[in-house]
């Protein structure tokens, strides 16, 4: 792992969509198939890609975690090793986009709570220390994910939420995170939200919780949430979105140093026409430029999802930055060199820069407040516009 | 395929239940294990296996066949041919001991009406289709079935059904049957229900489709369905009970000499404790000897579930004929040595026998008569007890 300290290094990752099959590939493993992404990857000049064993493939059965599932887990961690390239490691999917693979034991007949069931609870931590212990020894593994965007399974949004409360949650994400610290003691223990975590205040896990549980704060920044509906495909608030998350979420941390990690961000064209799209790409790395602190960020997603595979939101079909017949599209070209110009006003400083900062008392701010339009969300953009990204600090501590 | 209007030849197999992994074997594809388990088959004296690939595992995008699952099917039918075994290969599973597989394509943010949408229809006929050519060259191919008991997923049951009227499912089968026809045109085609659409009035698949729809009429008997609960473990009514379905399946063909298939039957021990398993086997055998046009009858199951697999209802651990060590069980030996005796009685003329009639009218009649404790059923078995398994006639035809 970089040293979040450090200050200067940004790591630079894709979350790897592999080119056959999509996430379907590990029903048909193919470590040729594997290698030959992972060199086109490479070219971009990532360091680090971010991998999703699909769940119900991996634990068929709750007493079922199976051998050769984790095995291919590592034959991506050592072809990964073989390019240069680091590996987070996603447990619990579970949701990607649009679909959700869950398996026939927490499903209809078997239907039971997700996150508050006991036998379930136990046995997908089983799953998440298995699947750690199988990684633990390679050396370029970058850090374990509970899951990816575990919060779609609950809250008001998912047509059939698993229920929970914020205490089943913080119960819950307690005994994941120290499921795969059980398993690998020594890497990032992360779990990750989509931002209804941020945004909706029906949405059981909170801004604390993501602020404060596992070893980095992670974000998923994606504009079709409204912000681009609301504000247009190049606007400020649509291009500071990703940094705007950055700085939220840093606000609830108790430890002020912790490093924050940019998961997931992408250019969806439903929102984003094509002229709008290296723009964005330009921009927002821009805006988290002299982000404090900032781990990393690792794009969605390294391949177009190929047009053969049927139902996915038509904005799903092109977020990649390799075409779906493994070429590097002009996105790959452009996000590449921001991050190098990232990386070099890194190190020439821009980070250290003198910042305006803004108050955010939680008691008086829903998180309706913080979504895209709303109060607080407004005057953050209104004081990043004039002077700079703001530092947020919550007001519960500055009366401290 | 045995001529059916031979009627001395009665088909005896099993459900094939693999001993490693269960159907997540496909997963895991293993030809050793299926060797190994095949063997043991083969030496209960059985002639054929209906086997499950599941659905997911071969379709997981709509429009993604998956070319090496189709592979391991065709495997399976190699081996079981090395061994003299006849095949039946089941193509929506869909619903197996109490676990539903379903595609993510058709559930949570994608869920649409699995007997109704016209994509999935096209989709799931297309995948059958794929199937059905696969095993089309095989010689032991005995037959194809749209999926194992499709109707567990409509109704009231369900927890969560797809909705369906009686003419959507006739549409749909028409749909289905046609798609496996259209991949092995020489194969019987085929669908199979659990008893809800003989004892159900809610239940849109039908009597009439099931003994009018493909190229056999196919029942599946379970005494936990209230019977054996009813009467005992050692009535009449348990042992007489697939009999009983096939001749109230037979009433309503067109086709008087239409084969009947006792696809599934099983001696579930949460309603026949121990000393009454071998009794029930005997007994089920022995009042399906003359059972006129009887095509086969296909033991559930062939081996014990693992009880290192979790989740499954108790009654289906024990289900097998041979344990989950690959070991004959009694039962094993009993239901052989009946087959036995059933085969030599068909050669001897037992289903020649003059037997009593019944005239069933289904204007006054409603499923639930025909429900284990309903008018009907009580009337059949007061029946039968006295002089033997009556033929049961519609009103309607002895009218026309």
């Amino acid at each position: 792992m970089t040293d979040p300290a450090d200050g200067h290094s940004v790591r630079f990752g894709v979350n790897y969509t592999p080119r056959v099959g999509w996430f379907h590939h590990w029903l048909d493993f193919c470590a040729d198939d594997v290698a030959r992404d992972l060199d086109t990857i490479a070219e971009l000049g990532v360091d680090h890609v971010r991998i999703f064993p699909l769940w119900p493939v991996l634990q068929p059965n709750r007493t079922l975690i199976r051998p050769r599932g984790l095995a291919d887990v590592e034959r991506v961690l050592k072809l990964a090793a073989d390019r240069g390239l680091d590996v987070c490691v996603d447990g619990l999917q579970g949701h990607l986009s649009s679909f959700d693979f869950v398996p026939a034991w927490l499903t209809t007949w078997h239907r039971r709570g997700f996150f508050t069931d006991p036998e379930v609870i136990a046995s997908t931590a089983a799953y998440l220390t298995a699947l750690a212990r199988a990684c633990a020894g390679h050396p370029n593994l970058l850090g374990l994910t509970v899951g990816n965007e575990v919060n779609q399974f609950t809250g008001t949004v998912h047509p059939e939420p698993y229920p929970a409360t914020e205490r089943d949650v913080a119960a819950w994400l307690d005994a994941m995170i120290g499921a795969l610290r059980a398993g690998a003691p020594a890497a990032p223990a992360l779990h990750s939200c989509y931002d209804a975590t941020w945004y909706d205040d029906t949405q059981p896990f909170t801004p604390v919780q993501a602020a404060t549980l596992g070893d980095m704060t992670v974000v998923h920044s994606w504009v079709f949430n409204g912000t681009a509906q609301l504000y247009g495909p190049d606007a400020f608030e649509t291009h500071a979105h990703a940094r705007y998350l950055t700085e939220v979420a840093r606000a609830f941390q108790t430890d002020p140093d912790r490093p924050v990690w940019v998961q997931e961000v992408g250019a969806p064209r439903n929102v984003l026409p094509e002229p709008f799209v290296a723009p964005f790409i330009e921009a927002t790395v821009a805006h988290l430029t002299d982000t404090p602190d900032l781990y990393g960020i690792t794009w969605w997603c390294s391949h177009d999802v190929s047009r053969s595979l049927a139902d996915f939101p038509e904005l799903e079909y092109d977020l990649g930055l390799i075409d779906e017949r493994g070429r590097i599209k002009k996105e790959g070209l452009v996000l590449a060199e921001a991050m190098t110009q990232l990386r070099a006003r890194r190190r020439a400083g821009a980070a250290a820069a003198e910042r305006p900062s803004l108050l955010l008392d939680p008691t008086a701010v829903a998180r309706r407040d913080l979504a895209p339009g709303g109060a607080f969300w407004e005057r953050y953009m209104s004081v990043a516009r004039e002077g700079g990204h703001p530092r947020v600090t919550l007001a519960a501590t500055v009366e401290a």
